[in-house]
């Protein structure tokens, strides 16, 4: 039997097309009266929709929204990656919005979505986002948000993030098992809870190693190339010895090698550095940069997993669901070898 | 004799231009009576709706796509950021999507395109693209392409790119003029219109100075991690003695690092090593990497420039520019420095 098509409904009813799928769709441009012809007849004929004609009419775009703040960081380059390797198979489109670290650009783009330009959206927010009411407003709107590496608490969804606080305690931890006693934090200043977590793990490293902590440990840079140029500079030659970093920040690490090579401050022996990073040139600077290895493929494909999943079964609300994929520490030359033999592992690459 | 405008028929008609526009589109706006008045009007003018023109009377998305092939490169995330600084000015959004180097998911986005989601594309093609008909189809269907970096000569549109033949001879004489005697060029195999200007600039600096230029001169690769490693591997331990390699790709040159690493051969003493690359981390590298740095911010923002100007003024069709914005090449330390002092011939070419 051949299967009852729209256009053969259409024309038992003598009516066009797109009549009659509106008239299905509940469309205002359709009479009363049409759309009860034309449902006695599909009800008659025994018509099922088939599942793309119900998705047109749910307005499934088939279509992911991905909000990050840039893409000059290989973490969000890779992490689209992961997105991209779920999305593709499952046969939905990707767009990439970015927020470039402005709150009001994240909320304008936000509300372009409320038009159903997308299915739902995978989002990692800005470094000035302090409120998530226009996160929670499109979630109300039927369009699931799910955050992952900088998540914002006020959202109730499912959050994909790393373990932030305990990677930057062991490496912190790592600096002071290789001689490193007066540690600093480096990062943007920012509402980030990722850097917030970081900077707890950063803090507590140095509590239980008797390290006094006072605010001149941790410093914000202000993401203008110059300026934090010039703060870093002044704080590595005020006479204090930081004598190892912990940078929250990709690119933060080649600002640390230009200031120390700027200082004739070596790396290691004068200043130790670590740095959050999953650029492949990490292996061949020079010295080689010791990095927390972010999963970066991981959380992105685990985000879309997550957000197909939904979509798939639409349950009534998103669940409110913190999933952690641990980092991983590789060890290179920026870090000093132990002092003393610690049980720690050492990750040396190549 | 001039083309007949639709301004030229609504003024013929007494009509406002907006109601012709409609009238053509077959709108519920528009009175039957008028529709038909338009149209035999039309029909005795002669006259011929262009796309362009038609495309006007749809309604704007305020939206710019972007199709590039990864993010995972210095180029295309700085020059998405020149088309931001444009677009975010003008009151524009601005989506990307990937084609992932895949000719058939290049394809599907256009495609997706001609449903009006945005005004205008900016597109760099996929390593696999051959041919240009979805691209001129999206352009016949009034939707302006306009191709940056990457661009397919088939399209008639404005073409936004980077001196490549001629960096790609300069910087292959550079390592001439420092004692390079049997260079090799390094890229991924593929129909870009880049990499053969830039192999052919490669070959002419091989030619002008006298060295035979054999196939087994450039080395394609296939950007599948661990073959390619192992195919460079190959060819710098063949006995043949490459002392230069000029790197169409960025990525391509942490791979020359790692590769000489590992056969213990020095960078530059055994091989010189020149690379496009847009990358902060390459002045930290060891040796410090010479690059070919291009204008990947000014490409994006004049390829933005450029679409946004011609969707204000909306002329009746794209003309066919080629856009050159030259590159800069910094010499570092993966390059030897000069081998005579034949200042003249240094200071002409420098």
């Amino acid at each position: 039997m051949t299967k009852l098509t729209i256009k053969m409904l259409a024309r038992e009813l003598n009516l066009s097309v797109s009549t009659v799928s509106k008239a299905m769709r509940d469309s205002h441009e359709i009479s009363a009266e049409t759309k009860q012809r034309v449902n006695l007849m599909a009800k008659r004929l025994s018509y099922v929709p088939n599942a793309y004609a119900s998705s047109l009419s749910r307005r499934s775009s088939k279509t992911i929204g991905i909000v990050i703040p840039e893409v000059v960081d290989s973490f969000f380059a890779l992490a689209i990656n992961g997105v991209e390797s779920v999305a593709q198979e499952k046969g939905y489109h990707v767009l990439i919005y970015l927020s470039h670290e402005c709150l009001a650009k994240e909320i304008s783009i936000l509300k372009d979505f409320e038009s159903g330009r997308v299915d739902g959206v995978l989002m990692s927010v800005s470094r000035e986002t302090n409120q998530a009411e226009h996160i929670n407003k499109l979630i109300s709107k039927g369009i699931p948000v799910i955050l992952f590496d900088r998540i914002i608490d006020k959202v109730e969804s499912y959050h994909v993030s790393t373990n932030d606080y305990e990677s930057a305690y062991e490496a912190t931890e790592q600096m002071i098992r290789c001689g490193c006693k007066n540690p600093l934090f480096l990062s943007f200043s920012n509402q980030l809870s990722i850097t917030g977590k970081r900077c707890e793990g950063f803090k507590a490293a140095l509590a239980r190693n008797n390290i006094p902590q006072a605010d001149s440990s941790i410093l914000e840079l202000h993401n203008d190339h110059y300026a934090d140029y010039k703060l870093l500079k002044d704080r590595l030659s005020a006479g204090e010895h930081i004598d190892g970093i912990l940078s929250s920040v990709e690119k933060l690490a080649i600002l640390i090698y230009q200031v120390c090579e700027e200082l004739q401050l070596t790396i290691p022996g004068d200043v130790q550095v670590i740095s959050y990073s999953n650029s492949k040139s990490a292996a061949y600077l020079n010295p080689p940069l010791s990095t927390i290895t972010q999963p970066a493929f991981e959380i992105g494909k685990t985000a879309a997993t997550t957000l197909l999943r939904w979509l798939h079964y639409r349950n009534p609300r998103l669940d409110t669901e913190d999933i952690v994929i641990p980092s991983s520490m590789v060890l290179r030359k920026s870090t000093k070898p132990p002092v003393r033999l610690s049980s720690s592992v050492i990750d040396e690459e190549l």
